[in-house]
């Protein structure tokens, strides 16, 4: 439940979902009232749906470290929860990003092996759909945890964008090896001498993701953070401009309406609910986040998402690509004065 | 000189330059014979052009340091050299980017008390102009260099963009006040305390570049060259996906050429030729880096970009400022202690 819209755009997503996903069935955390109101309108979705009444909810401004304290019997907590307890195999939530990921990793834990959540943004670009990651979940990342990113990207664009063996790039600000700081050159070397089931490609630089170079780019989160919200704000700008170009005489607005079609499609290329639903990875479980302002086609976007994981081989292929991680970490005794320092 | 055209733009460019800037005298350094076949096609720059011939050159792919070793005399060096010698009052060149940085710090050095340099991007925003930096003058940066790069950042857009009062922001994962690396927070305090010739607005997300939330964003080198380069290949993408949307069907084709006077203006907004010339800030004068692959227009803008910043107050502004800060900085002795920690 959560996000900006609740309900009133969940349960259509949920009967998108259902359409697209038979055999699926879902457990609606929240309002009982509000719910079933909306499953009254929604005969589709009330058909896979159950709910789970609660009136406690975390609002989306609240602190993660506060919805931990008080967030027990929320939705959001009753909505994990039922992973842990056996009943769902998977959480989609478009609430409070930071309390998801907080109350995750208390009642899921990390995978095995992994030491931080990684969140993922599907990208479209000029070849198909490049995931990037991390996009915020952290603010630092060392070497290790970006090789751990390149092993959940991997697993990811596997499960959901169906690469048989991903290709996967670093960020950073040149591809020559001696390019960036000490953190991406020591994760390139890592990736470079682990025998990982993944295709490394190497260095990749800012422009390549649109480009599409790679299936996967692995960075920190505070660089990956702030690369999704610089292209979102500039998906938005163009599109502004756009719209701008073609009202400002009654000539183009005429050309505006021939083009259509191909315009219509543009928009569906460039909109983000299409490719909506970032999976928190690294969780032992499969929490996907929906966009607080996704509407229900985006909302059964991230559903997609969620199910696509649960039915692959996603965690059992992380988990098999960590071991070999830890194997030549273990091998490499003077790896910690040879500088993956500060 | 330099660049991946030459004199062939470089002159043409000058041209360009002439007519907008009446008063302005030029230096072009590089080969005579290839400098003089452009001027005599071009009276308007022959008339305001002396030649300084030199047949060495600095190559595109060259390594800064080797730069350094081996530059001496070549058309890069004595344009930077020119500077020293008191004959330009500033440098535009399409070069190595590297090597006219190292060239540039060897020969001009550092203006007084600032520790590192910065490249500065100007953005077209809903709003006017957005300077961005570093875009990729360093890789780390710590909070007394971010604190410099708003210094810098502030003077180059009073100059050259028009602002009054400067509006500044810290490029961060959120606005909350608790929220990015020490790196960040420590140079938002030190924004917030120090009583700057500027408006200091807080942190800003990415988002914020595009909207032009404010006059200038201050970055780390590393991410500041990522959101710039990721933001090319988006509008480049974008681009694309346009002309392939204005072109899949006849009908589309007729629209896209009624509409082609508003898409023509929408073109020029999205041009990053239109504000080409990204000054090498910090320096002990006036270095403007064009675009290796920007044309006549684009040159005659970065030139623009050399010709606001010799005419305006600039490096005093720098200074004064400067000055402030260090008077902050030393009188928090606990500084390092007093944890900017989480």
């Amino acid at each position: 439940m959560g996000g900006d819209h609740g309900p009133s755009v969940v349960v259509p997503g949920v009967a998108l979902a259902a359409a697209r996903h038979p055999g699926v069935r879902f457990l609606l955390h929240g309002d009982e009232a509000a719910l079933n109101a909306e499953l009254a309108k929604c005969p589709a979705a009330k058909a896979v749906s159950e709910v789970r009444h609660t009136d406690k909810a975390i609002a989306m401004d609240e602190k993660p470290a506060q919805a931990m304290r008080r967030g027990k019997g929320t939705s959001l907590w009753n909505a994990v929860e039922s992973i842990r307890a056996g009943e769902a195999q998977g959480v989609v939530s478009a609430g409070n990003t930071g309390a998801l990921m907080a109350i995750s990793k208390l009642i899921l834990r990390m995978a095995k092996g992994l030491e931080r959540p990684a969140i993922v943004a599907s990208w479209p670009t000029a070849r198909g759909i490049t995931a990037v990651l991390d996009v915020g979940a952290n603010v630092e990342s060392d070497a290790e945890q970006l090789v751990e990113f390149a092993i959940m990207g991997a697993a990811f664009h596997h499960a959901v964008h169906g690469s048989t063996r991903p290709t996967v790039g670093i960020l950073n600000v040149g591809s020559e090896e001696a390019k960036g700081h000490d953190e991406v050159r020591e994760a390139h070397a890592l990736l470079r001498e682990t025998k990982l089931d993944l295709d490394y490609h190497g260095f990749v630089e800012g422009t390549d993701i649109a480009k599409g170079t790679v299936d996967v780019i692995v960075t920190d989160g505070f660089t990956g953070n702030i690369a999704v919200k610089t292209a979102e704000g500039l998906a938005r700008f163009f599109a502004n401009e756009l719209r701008g170009a073609l009202t400002s005489t009654p000539l183009s607005m005429l050309g505006a309406l021939l083009a259509s079609g191909g315009l219509k499609k543009l928009r569906a290329r460039m909109d983000p609910g299409a490719i909506n639903g970032g999976p928190l990875l690294g969780l032992g479980g499969i929490v996907v986040k929906s966009h607080g302002g996704a509407d229900a086609k985006g909302f059964a976007s991230a559903i997609r998402v969620a199910v696509d994981l649960a039915r692959s081989d996603f965690l059992a292929e992380i988990e098999r690509n960590m071991e070999r991680l830890t194997a030549v970490v273990a091998d490499r005794p003077t790896e910690a004065a040879q500088g993956v320092s500060e």
